[in-house]
């Protein structure tokens, strides 16, 4: 929950004034997001969101994370729309912080999803994969293998601060990882932070996608595989098989995955688990006191972890049709 | 800026069921307010506030400030209203906490107000005391004399650790506040919180007033002063004396002022300052290192209280006429 940055009247009012929205009504602080800084922003046109990125979103990524959302948009996903001001931009900049207008979504995310709800992911992970297929601009994954040995070394021996042991199982599972990590796999656009929170719902259907600040270019599988993590183990670190299989077999009746993509499952949710664990770590080990966020615990990840490495092959996530 | 309580989908569900307000379309905590958890709430039927009332606000006083809010609207006032569920009741309990459903109100709130938002407010303020004058509760003032000296106990000598000095300068303050506190000025509703966040404006005109869970029978001219100290000086910490005529005449115009209550102005806004001094001292000491909120410095009201000790009529805030 945050609002980093205050804005000013004056700022505001000229900023709203330069969109083609009518006159602010309202404009409220939301409790949600740790990246940035998001208003609820009432006009007499409708319903907006209003985000300041803060420190951890790069300026020069932005034209990839809202030109993406366009292209979503215009091919038929439900995500936040940038909207374009009187001169045509989308990003802008307030309080001196790079900031956009976006279309405010219906939908609640689902604290506790079931198997209806890990199926309707599936389903829009996949449709969201193919609408991304001719996305023309290019983002590397920093948070894949070379961001993840980077981190590691970042947070090093402080890591046993957290759990007794785990900075030497961090490096053991790095080099695993830097051995057998699949380079050949089909790839494009992934969300890769599809968390029940950037996932919005009406009853059991998805109405919308939010939060595309990690978005890149990258395995499409391993998209999947950080769903598998986020949505598929309950509270008390048991893994759901029924939930996996919901959710593989509905992403594969839209785009179905191949023979490499499959065998590689177990490796990319090893991944995908020890990429949330080291950024946990690396929260957990520098936010000041002071924080306004409560981070998260990196042992959940952990846990994560350790299922994944025990898993033999993709048929123990639930898939038993190969 | 907090949301204390989680919700968890089948409470939040069932909750709103139980209105006739229409499906839930949006659910988002709120990143305003430091007493209570709120989330904004969209349905099929329109935008409404979800309030989870947290420590601070006792259970026994919500009848009060639920019924207040109900009675100021049927008043002509605009405030939020408690919304009844399908069994006519507007206190709930959800969470664990006690809960109310109010309507929303658009409107902002704003950051510096200039002189029209001090007339205006004084205009508001003044039909505020009167529309409440027939609400048959009463609650008596728990942050008065008696609460602020229960208060300087409590803080003791730790006040020195946020000014030196300040301990004594408290101790004074109060024993002079207890000789000469007026006893027999005219009475009724206050909201005895009126700051700039509290009051909504659409352009230059008051869109609604908000927050009355420090509602309660005080003198009124003590509301006058609690908004002289909130509204009238300057970030740099001088007292602007036209935006404080401009709301006292404003205020008069709608309810004048009696001699007697223009006479107890400077002492009753020595005691606004020193309110507000030691519930900032308070929350300074006894804030433990995670807390999601910041807590505001307690000198800005040190200042205000030396300002006002200084006053030595009230034509120093700007009324000449009488």
């Amino acid at each position: 929950m945050a609002v980093y940055t205050d804005v000013s009247d004056e700022e505001l009012e000229e900023f709203i004034a330069s969109y083609d929205v009518g006159a602010l009504t309202s404009f409220k602080g939301i409790a949600e997001g740790v990246e940035n800084s998001n208003y609820l922003v009432n006009t007499e046109s409708g319903r907006y969101i209003l985000t300041l990125y803060e420190k951890r979103v790069r300026r020069e990524d932005l034209p990839y994370f809202l030109g993406l959302m366009q292209h979503l948009v215009a091919r038929g996903i439900s995500c936040p729309l940038p909207v374009k001001d009187r001169s045509g931009r989308t990003l802008r900049e307030l309080a001196g912080r790079p900031a956009a207008l976006i279309t405010f979504l219906d939908g609640l995310w689902v604290r506790r999803p079931n198997m209806e709800h890990c199926h309707a992911l599936g389903d829009a992970l996949a449709h969201l994969h193919l609408a991304g297929a001719d996305f023309p601009m290019f983002r590397a994954n920093d948070l894949s293998l070379p961001g993840w040995g980077a981190l590691g070394k970042d947070i090093g021996a402080g890591a046993d601060e957290v759990v007794p042991g785990l900075a030497a199982e961090i490096t053991k599972e790095l080099a695993f990882l830097e051995q057998n990590w699949p380079s050949d796999l089909p790839d494009g656009v992934i969300h890769a932070d599809l968390f029940p929170d950037n996932v919005f719902f009406l009853g059991d259907k998805v109405s919308g996608l939010i939060d595309f600040y990690f978005a890149c270019n990258d395995a499409l599988a391993y998209d999947v595989a950080v769903c598998l993590n986020a949505w598929c183990f309950e509270s008390d670190g048991g893994f759901n098989v029924t939930k996996a299989r919901a959710l593989l077999q509905a992403y594969e009746g839209v785009r179905p995955l191949s023979e490499a993509e499959l065998k590689s499952l177990p490796l990319l949710a090893r991944g995908a688990a020890l990429r949330f664990l080291l950024t946990r770590t690396y929260d957990w080990l520098n936010t000041d006191e002071n924080a306004l966020v409560r981070f998260k615990d990196p042992n959940e990840y952990l846990r994560k972890l350790r299922f994944h490495q025990r898993v033999k092959s993709y048929r123990d996530y639930g898939l038993g049709k190969h």
